[in-house]
């Protein structure tokens, strides 16, 4: 159950190569998981304010081909691993061209990213079970 | 008696226009201003831990000239006013380069920034005898 | 007639004094502009392709209140003034919040913000008529 | 042969977590590999002007260790592995305390970063003898 969420590139999006800057498709994929949390319940700003985080342990992220200026991308994002503490995501980014079919479209970028769910002295904690329940479903 | 800080232009500077990106001028900005107001003694970091924030309350900003890629740049900052709860500050960009005395350079970007002094409720305060002193040295 | 940009505040848009980071309305900005332009039939990509640029000129940006982590924003544009070589636009940053209309709430940030129309050696350009006409409009 | 770059981390790297956003040492990382490769004599600028660019392939990024507003960092950059088309560099951040030596420092983040040599169509091209004898050195 992929979650899909549009962005527009824009000019603070890219660099003078020509391309989106290679670190700003990390601030892509902050927000396809957070929106893929927020659709399944999962408020990232309510948690925060009751003492749990959840933040990037390790991020493995392949180019394979340049976004530019005005293209309309869609970021993926899919959960494939739930742990005591830890969520992996696999997220990629697509060019949403009118003439093919998203699911059949090459990735630009593909990121497999580790959360840990820490507290508020950086320590890892469990993740509680109703987080559990909505991102298994 | 300006404060001079060099800052040279990688490429999460830049945009698709091969220039620097026109708001990452406020990041060299706040640079400048950090490092002023350190060379005086004044430490934000320390500052902030005591309940006394600075937060920009105007900008105005002449864009003259670009700054590209690769660039050494000065960021210059001065102290032009200061009141009870505010400090305005002058700063001005040039490109470093070693025919011409920065003095004689031509400012690529120019501007105009007030500060105003806060408490942990976003109340404007009185800034610091200890501060103000500082700065007018 | 404004034009209203809808925009969700993610971690990347934030600094560690909690709120918004003061550049980062500049990229809200751009993102306001942009789509104003694009409703009217004004695509930037196209006219840089034809050796026709917008570069921000000067901007003069007043900070009135802190956006937050998870804030639903409101960029709201409108052109004030069009000379022949430049275009003078009016933004400011609203929170969407239920319980009022967004005619009525409080501005967190305001902007005035002159675009300059330059040709590939950054020299100023007449606006071509056909984009006078769309901004007329 | 490890390079050192100094870095002062300043509002803008941070987000509302109160630690650096995790895209923010990627940027850190792009200024590291571009000062080891100066310091070697190979200059980006000069080899983008002739048509051969080094984009980034594929980054594995490893986050052990907030860092936090004011601090002073090291990024220490080595060239791990040099292949025909691509360059790999390991790259990590250390904590610069004085009571420590940066040797026995533990990394807030690690990072192996694959470059890839292209020319202006996107395309991989084989790495020039003159750059590969420097980086060799």
């Amino acid at each position: 159950m992929a979650h899909i969420l549009e962005k527009k590139v824009y000019y603070h999006d890219t660099d003078c190569g020509g391309v989106v800057y290679y670190a700003n498709y990390l601030k892509y994929f902050e927000e396809g998981r957070t929106e893929y949390l927020t659709e399944l319940g999962v408020d990232l700003k309510t948690l925060s304010s009751q003492g749990t985080w959840f933040v990037v342990k390790r991020v493995e992220i392949d180019y394979k081909g340049p976004a530019r200026y005005a293209d309309i991308l869609e970021v993926v994002t899919e959960v494939t691993k739930i742990r005591n503490v830890s969520i992996e995501f696999q997220q990629r980014i697509l060019r949403n061209t009118r003439s093919e079919q998203s699911g059949n479209a090459t990735a630009l970028v593909e990121a497999k990213t580790t959360l840990v769910c820490i507290d508020a002295s950086f320590r890892p904690a469990a993740i509680d079970d109703a987080i559990l329940k909505r991102i298994r479903i």
